[in-house]
């Protein structure tokens, strides 16, 4: 057997031609979306109101196991992927450790994360319905990004509402949206009629994602020839970033290596239900056997901690209901939480498989995950997004667990993207000005008082 | 003959084994580092007092053409390198142009730009000697991050003396050299005897890279266990930065193309000798005709409009002098000049190549510089430094100059590296804050009469 290179790359007629739609395999599938009015489940007619036609198609279609990947998404594509699958050799010589470490880096692009995957097929089926441009929010600032870049490329219009404390605390993500011709707003703004409302109760607030969903579908809905679309938590985001496991997959299969544990972070879902797709595949259809670790911050532990149950995906409450892990749609982590994952749900499906006990999920002080992400960087090189530390802070935890066994474990872990605008947070943490925070019950319970019933 | 990929990549086997050394292939060789006491040529004992011993070695070192890559080096290279060689099918059809367009990119990886080429092998050849650590200066911050990140990863210790304008406008620059262990100094700092002396005479100073040259590098010489390291202008950075032309070359080889024009931004000349350095050689040998073109700015015009002959390069004159293109020693660029490329002189390869005509060099103003950047961006991705942004202008107006005769010429540029820590100044051109400035004959004059006499 060939020598593992440090970084396993596809060629680019490796890389993947068609999404997979893990739906299709599940026994139990992901409950329906609810209609907020009527409380229904959500019909096509209903979605395309909000989403791009093919897009909604995309997210009730729970059968199709492969869906095409259209050639002029696959040529955007060929700009950076197939991306690099890497063999952690210096972080395994690092922790001394018989484990084999490898991890999926989507971080070599502009928008600096695996949400360019998704936003380019989001803003071309905008395009090819004719659309003239898409609204969306952004928390951390890379879907905004991202999908400002997608758009740029298309030539279509892009309004990102922003939300306000990331929009005043990261003015270089602000700018890079500017520099691929998109808008910006600080969410909640006067621009919408959710927005003042929220402006009116909280004059002071600091906005949150569920709020800036809710002014950019406000936005969507009412202007002629634009469509609302979003970067996580819903199916057609984790079809798309199915990708993302595909090449993963086709990599190590190259080499002849089994995966024995699979981690990801988690927020809304987008990159962990993309890295575990073809293998979590494999595990229902009793082919294979896999680990499968999501990692979640302690201050938003959706998983962990959340109940499962119909909610509001949005602050204003206009957006259908989805079955999910919350913690209630008014739950907002606390403001020293840094990076994102800052959701108050998860992804429908991820939550399926984790109450189906097909995943598991663990939490994690912040202040562990920048350290993680620290030793990371000086060794391996690469600096990561708070986010991505998540992973890493599981992986170096199993890796030593196999440093204690003796087990050469093949570790494989998501690296969604790098932490170049998140450098603020990282200066907090090297002047130990991080605190950590967790949720009381109490909170939780209070917050889970106010779900729907339904 | 198989479709050229967007991305051609060398396998880690097919990485070089070797840098090219150009001065061997060189009639007329570089003139020597001049004793700035003696004015005599400096001798390998002198230059090892500041310099780690190997690398004064390869410095002197004009005859052996071919020094072979040490494993350690090659293997850090393994994660971030061979770099793609880009085809931009998007840009040329933006343009519609029937000219190819390709481009080396070497932002894929944390410091953001080709620097790391030589920061590791520095650092390699600083830890072989048994050295505590090392000591540089850095302007536009790449060549700090680059260092830290090396030195981090060896356990050296690095001090850096950032150019003060810099430290304070670059807030996320220094964060990721100290999240890589470096402390960062603004210079002018009153830690050395010449920063104090510059202070007293220049109270309210920004600082510049000259000054903070001689900072570092009387740190380096007064320490025990320390030398002076630095990523520009000298014959070793240019051998270690080879890698990115022999890559080039390489990666162009496999497909049959034979490059007509090939273009690089030019501030000590670091990438552009790394670059064309193959290519170079065989122009020499007379193997092979190309157009090789230098990219600098108006406002800081060494090439163009410099002097050729023996200069100091650094402010406080504690330096060997070279001999090269300089506007003078005490020249510093207008303070709205933004990014790189601002130091006065030019590595004394490139300027013997260019006054033997060998080579081409033009100036661009940045306005136009930020036009091509962004326009780069929009539709290939990738958002590129402002040094980068220069050989995109250049390899812009070639490209439309093939439209116009109908030549498919193949047009081959350096993207030294990305923008992220220069969003500021994309900011100020999209506000239309940003000026050109282009010296007077008069100033330059000035500075002129104000050279050694050697």
């Amino acid at each position: 057997m060939e020598k593992i290179p440090y970084k396993i790359f596809l060629t680019e007629e490796e890389m993947p031609k068609s999404w997979y739609n893990l739906r299709a395999d599940m026994n139990n599938k992901p409950a329906p979306l609810l209609n907020p009015q009527t409380k229904q489940p959500c019909t096509l007619a209903e979605l395309e109101k909000v989403f791009c036609k093919e897009l909604a198609k995309q997210e009730l279609d729970d059968s199709t196991r492969f869906i095409p990947i259209p050639d002029e998404i696959r040529n955007f594509y060929r700009m950076f992927r197939p991306s690099p699958l890497i063999r952690a050799y210096c972080l395994e010589e690092k922790l001394g450790t018989p484990a084999h470490i490898y991890y999926k880096f989507e971080g070599n692009n502009t928008s600096g994360s695996h949400k360019l995957n998704s936003a380019i097929a989001q803003a071309y089926y905008a395009k090819q319905q004719g659309l003239k441009g898409v609204t969306t929010e952004t928390g951390a600032g890379q879907w905004g990004t991202a999908l400002s870049m997608a758009c740029s490329y298309y030539g279509l219009d892009c309004k990102v509402f922003m939300v306000k404390v990331s929009y005043e605390q990261k003015p270089f993500r602000r700018e890079v949206m500017h520099v691929y011709g998109a808008s910006v707003t600080p969410s909640p703004s006067i621009e919408t009629s959710v927005g003042r409302k929220i402006l009116m109760e909280h004059p002071g607030t600091n906005g949150s994602l569920g709020c800036a969903i809710s002014e950019a579908v406000e936005v969507a809905v009412n202007l002629e020839g634009y469509r609302y679309v979003l970067g996580s938590v819903m199916n057609l985001v984790g079809l798309h970033q199915s990708i993302i496991g595909l090449e993963t997959k086709a990599a190590l299969d190259k080499y002849g290596i089994k995966a024995d544990i699979i981690i990801g972070c988690a927020g809304g879902g987008s990159n962990l239900q993309g890295l575990i797709a073809p293998f979590m595949g494999e595990k229902i259809r009793g082919e294979n056997d896999y680990r499968i670790i999501a990692v979640e911050p302690k201050s938003c532990p959706s998983l962990t901690r959340g109940a499962f149950a119909y909610d509001y995906c949005d602050t204003g409450h206009i957006c259908p209901l989805a079955k999910m892990k919350t913690l209630g749609s008014n739950f907002i982590p606390s403001a020293n939480h840094a990076g994102g994952l800052r959701y108050h749900g998860m992804s429908s499906t991820l939550s399926q498989l984790y109450e189906d006990g097909l995943m598991e999920a663990t939490s994690v002080e912040q202040t562990k995950v920048f350290e993680a992400g620290i030793e990371f960087a000086r060794v391996e090189g690469i600096l990561p997004a708070p986010e991505s530390n998540h992973a890493i802070r599981i992986a170096i935890d199993e890796a030593l667990k196999c440093k204690e066994t003796g087990e050469a474990k093949n570790i494989v872990f998501g690296l969604t993207g790098t932490g170049y605008f998140d450098l603020f947070a990282y200066e907090r943490y090297r002047n130990k000005e991080m605190a950590d925070y967790i949720p009381t019950d109490e909170e939780l319970q209070a917050s889970f008082a106010k779900l729907p019933k339904i």
